[in-house]
């Protein structure tokens, strides 16, 4: 910078005070509620898909979303944790501290984890606080997932290869009052997603501008 | 779900992917380019402040953007880390892991943090891709920062009250080729703040959508 303010005292002990810019003002600017869209399920209940298929639907409509799942967090922030059980409360601790700091700012983020446990996902709940979060239970008939085991998880699990697996040698805590429960085995992944977007629309977490294109 | 398809194979067995939304596809809704904006320098040397002004600016001219600092990132997703050297490069590896998420989402996203080892900084620019991240140096005489003393750190620091405080007895390693270097002792934080939004509408982070109102 040109300017040689460095000998003016009223520069140099300037008061360093900004009012911030608040989750309501991002909130406004998007047209959207900062939420958390918790999708939890066994491995094959859709989690991914659903959350691929309602992140187009939104973004369609004009509203920022963004998906946390294994593919960008196991390989990134979480690279360094196992598969024991304190690194998978570990790994549910850290994704719900992350999904809190995008739903402050602003956005719909689907998080797509199978979290098994009740206990975790309370954490989560109260990470996030409960009015932001929307805990939605995949429930899907175990045989039905093991019939679509579409990356042989099953297979190997029931071999003995992979140990502690979700279902089959590991518990699954089902919610007991989840914002919503979605059978997917009685629906294509599209309805699953419009169910959620139906939702999001009553309880006011997406809304109209009043131009037609911002309404899903 | 009412419809009884269970029994239907085709449903059953649907193959289940999706297109996913790009980085590009909400880069396009928010009329930006996620970009992660890292400010590094002493203990007051101006960060919080200048973040703070820069991120007034970017929303009313409609930009979305965030704050990562030490307010909501060490009482939340780093509680479990301490000060300990290790602890240091595991808290910036995080931010780094987290500010890529966020540039990914599409925000420009402000990061406050003194991050003192070149090492550090240079691994977060690894993480976040180098077209991505602006390395931003507030390049404040020593002196200057410890007359500001905003927290009263630096009379702590020097009567042994804190030790291992970067610049009186840990070490800082200024930035070779930072994108940009600021001196706060010659401006005023919003001569700072305006200082980077006009480099970013330069690399064309930022831009005019046409309406005017967007236009910084």
């Amino acid at each position: 910078m040109a300017t040689d303010a460095s000998k003016n005292p009223e520069i140099r002990n300037i008061t360093w005070h900004h009012a911030a810019v608040s989750r309501e003002d991002r909130e406004r600017l998007l047209n959207q509620c900062g939420t958390v869209i918790w999708l939890t399920g066994f491995s094959g209940s859709g989690k991914s898909t659903i959350a691929s298929a309602l992140d187009q639907m939104l973004i369609k409509s004009g509203h920022l979303t963004y998906i946390l799942d294994g593919d960008n967090i196991r390989h990134g922030l979480n690279a360094d944790l196992g598969f024991a059980p304190e690194d998978r409360a570990e790994n549910i601790r850290r994704v719900g501290e992350v999904a809190s700091l995008f739903a402050d700012a602003g956005l719909l983020v689907i998080t797509s984890f199978i979290s098994p446990y009740r206990r975790d996902r309370d954490r989560v709940r109260g990470i996030v606080g409960p009015e932001h979060f929307i805990e939605i239970h995949l429930d899907v008939p175990l045989e039905v997932c093991e019939q679509r085991d579409p990356k042989n998880l099953y297979k190997k699990a029931r071999a003995g290869e992979i140990k502690d697996f979700t279902g089959i040698t590991a518990p699954y805590e089902p919610p007991e009052t989840p914002e919503l429960k979605i059978d997917t085995s009685t629906c294509t992944p599209d309805a699953a997603a419009r169910c959620i977007v139906d939702y999001l629309r009553r309880r006011n977490i997406t809304y109209c501008s009043g131009d037609e294109s911002s309404c899903i």
